[in-house]
């Protein structure tokens, strides 16, 4: 850390500063400049507050991070080595990773019935998909909204995941839901209003299950890569982050503005895997196609879309899913994208019997 | 609500969708435009969703709400009279309303120590604060930052609060504390992060206690209205709004930019009690006393100020806390805009034996 | 337009207003609600300003746009075909439009001397460029940054011109240089400072070359487009609309968030061709050629990017800036992408002799 | 400036560096720390751009600032003085500065007849008002909107000036238009949309007449001081900045959003006056009042309020302006504010003869 100091600080407060940075563990070195005196901070800063440091001093100005705040998620912790979180499915494992063919994960905003949803798990595996999500649990913004079927839903998806073999990704938005949604679902999603939920981060953490971590909706990028901290450090190191749009000055054809360069910056910076939610990042089903192969080319790991056997009827979210059929053809068109660029898989997974 | 029809769409097409929407209790009024056909419906549509609407028909071009999407919290829901949060304290009942006085809060952002707590509540309360705010569980961006003393700091606040008889206000970030938490605090917070934390919104409107709502940091007026619409859906009423500070394009010199124009905005919108924080509206503690007296001026009906005895050894938010002989000074300035604009209490309050 | 009256409006008010709007040319056509009454303009109402039509009475509430503000940059004023831009150059012309290839513009962000300005138009042709980018007059947040060499760095574009047949594209800042940059510039550039001067739209409008249009940093796209509007209604149907960044709530890595979602959303509404240039768009090389492929496959019409022979010792923007090295692999990746979606040219441009 | 090197940069680098920085007339100062070593350079480093100096070395990971780019504008340029803009009008001179009386500034967005611009400059100046705003050019959205009456309302704002003694603001878009409306005004407002249009802004710091700054949609306040900096660089110190609201991403219920936290900002940074434009800065004119109570108490020094004869027939932004009667209630209500605070002018003008 870099600690600025105000001009005109009295020499003794920086020795009793630099003398309470001693007593902390941390190596002190000032600089004279011609205006102002800074002292740079030695040792393991990694866990300190660059706020908080700033209080110990009246006289202090600013205080730089030149570490990063996070460490478990950090490129540097593997050694550069992306890392594969690999997740077991009836149909076999599926690994996310940079190193591995790009994963589709498709579905329904919400689990709306049976027969809506194993129509739509059909077609989507059918299609090339690996998961199948859905919703039990919705977060909506008004409290008059369909708040998904919850605990019944559930059900839906097990029936759902025994008919098609795929994996299942399905949102907590309530620690005290977590342990039945653990029984059925094979990937754990936290949503984008969650994000900041540190307790629900924590408890995720704590158990094994893969983690789907949404960007909140103004979330920078380093604070989502401290949320994903959260359940590293918590013990659990299977976590994929997912970009989902973020919100900007202009939401008027756009729902939200869907970052795209979130993945070159996200590669540089961690080893965890990417996915990329064209339907909720753009929020009309019109531009999920293009900005899915725009992602698959700036190279994202997996892909969320949304598709609905009947999206004008859709209990949530219809205006951004695509219909089976617009799905179908949405694949083929990935494929040439996919395979230009290597991520594409050629070998069929195995069939479940 | 006012459906806008895409140009070309077929006259058959506005006819199906016109017996849809009377088979759902709406009777839709046909306008046919020089390009466009727009229908508009009658009914109570304050529960129906715009987005959802739209997926009725793919020739509907855009959905455009006429009347507003929350109702309890609304203005018009109380004829345009603001209600009155009244608040039981040791020291006598505190109303929270645009038709009472001016309520102070102030504290630490965390309760750190048994000294530390007690002598800040001594010195708020006699500079002329009626609650003291005080963090047991903390959200904190880093999995490493201090996270709160919890349910040791939860006795803590109970002796500030037998020693000065002040109201005490504290967070919930978890359900799971909110019995243990609400035996203590006064009025509990929602903190901005957990703004869209559905399930949380839901159990603390399912309890007694009033609720203080902060804003999200990136959640517009009409989103923080239907987040305290959820709680007044689940039964409680009382409901303060906390304006404190929201993100924009720079946090350069001030952290957030404190959106004081949400005062007269909500004052038109909602009968509900408004509170301004400008010290996490601001970031830092030179900028609170001009923030606190424009709030006044501007026509807030509460502050909430961060006061600890030592910033510079804060736990955390040293950088916004001021000291309690600033806090003193700042009280006999915020007087003289309190009572310019007749918002200043002029009795003192009981005082407790 | 739809006018939506505040609840209680009286009744010989909206007749007032209606004899008013059939004063002005409009069919005004009344919808009377369960709490609110609507009244739907029919008629031309492109050139009517919304917020200017809320001053006719108090009892307006809001009023609500269905025809979109502009007329000949949208894509239903062409009956929904692309527009071609062609540009004449040395080389032979040049088409930007949806339905020719991609065409990608490149150099350095300053014209620094002729040496460097000759060798590095010499690489990017080479490498499959059809323009050279390069800045004469170059706007700097501060006054005290290199402002581009001016006039002297015209002749400089017109020696690299005429030394590789490559087009020009240079930025106008000031209407006062405009007649010399036609000199020599095949394309003129608003930058996105100036996105918003209307006096210069105005001129550029008002003349014959091409004009490429850059994004202001917070322009919203509707926003983009009335800009774009403004050179259209001046006679100037020669615009390309080019993305380069805005400005969200995160730069810590990225310097801007590049909205590549404006490409199909553009796309849905004008006919006019697209550009994207990533190197602004994300301020850092490293994230240029990521970005660069995602373009091409979420269906940009061109790209510009920024080569300098030696970014470490350039004069401005470095840091976006890739090497002719870079650019020569960065070019092969681009025509696998390219290729894919059948937008990458396979007959060679007929050589200048 | 703090040069922050990569992890694992090689010695060699770091000395070729620093004798190039010394080459430059800087002296290095190098910390080695546990994971990466820091340059600090001493030396006047205002005039260097931290982006261009990144590029020196490809082994540069940042270059934090610690010197602000700001020189003329700054606080420390004038010992921590505020400076004194003072305006010479027909009544007399008007000073605007932190140690000076409030200054009011109001008039209609657009002047559009002699009887309504005569009418409204007596009205403001019998409330108090010293200045007559008034906009002869407009910049507009829509080519199709309203431009104003242009050199006519010139002529239209002298008549206003020579009836009432009110000193002149008018905007200015074009250079070319600069002379005339210098024969008018008194004080030449940079509009919002031309706050990074350098040229003018080089143009403008090359005359006398005073300058009031209109903070950009998006600028930071560093950009903002940045485009203050060009003025003064230019020769011309008389200017005062204007905040006029910043686009957010909530603009639902007000247009803009009132930054007021640039009050104390600005104070601690720069030494020219300030002034609040509530009017653009929410965009309706119910939330003017509070907003212009609540920047007096936060410290403004001059406020500019739209005041129109007749707003719902203004041929601009009516629905953020005040009617006559209106602005003069709300001049009394200011003054117990200004009086509070002490900046209310007790003694009458002298008047003009």
């Amino acid at each position: 850390m870099i600690v600025v100091m105000k001009v005109g600080t009295p020499e003794s407060e920086i020795d009793r500063l630099s003398a309470e940075f001693k007593a902390n563990g941390l190596s002190p070195e000032k600089i004279v400049g011609k205006h102002k005196t800074v002292v740079g901070l030695v040792g393991d800063t990694v866990d300190m507050d660059a706020l908080q440091l700033q209080d110990w001093s009246p006289w202090i100005e600013q205080v730089l991070r030149v570490e990063k705040p996070y460490k478990r998620v950090s490129r540097e912790y593997r050694q550069g080595e992306p890392s594969e979180v690999v997740v077991s499915t009836p149909n076999g494992p599926v690994t996310f990773s940079a190193t591995a063919p790009l994963v589709v994960v498709a579905g329904p905003c919400s689990v709306e019935n049976e027969a809506m949803i194993i129509e739509t798990a059909r077609r989507v595996k059918a299609a090339g998909a690996k998961f199948l999500r859905g919703g039990a649990y919705k977060p909506r913004t008004s409290p008059y909204a369909f708040q998904g079927h919850g605990e019944s839903a559930l059900g839906l998806l097990a029936a759902a995941k025994a008919a098609t073999g795929l994996g299942i990704i399905t949102e907590v938005m309530d620690a005290a839901d977590l342990e039945k949604i653990c029984e059925v679902t094979d990937i754990v999603q936290i949503g984008a209003r969650n994000m900041h939920n540190f307790s629900l981060l924590k408890k995720v953490g704590a158990q094994d299950k893969p983690i789907l971590l949404k960007r909140g909706m103004s979330a920078t990028i380093e604070e989502w890569l401290m949320a994903a901290e959260y359940i590293l450090a918590a013990g659990n190191s299977n976590v994929i982050l997912c970009e989902r749009g973020i919100r900007t000055f202009d939401n008027q054809y756009a729902r939200n503005t869907l970052d795209l360069s979130a993945i070159p910056v996200l590669r540089s910076l961690t080893h965890l895997p990417i996915m990329i939610d064209p339907s909720h990042g753009t929020g009309k089903s019109e531009y999920v196609p293009a900005m899915a192969m725009a992602a698959i080319a700036g190279g994202t790991d997996s892909l969320m879309i949304e598709v609905h056997p009947n999206p004008s009827k859709a209990l949530s979210d219809g205006p951004q899913s695509l219909t089976p059929d617009r799905f179908d053809r949405l694949m083929q068109e990935l494929a040439v994208i996919g395979k230009a660029v290597g991520r594409w898989e050629t070998q069929p997974m195995p069939v479940l019997v």
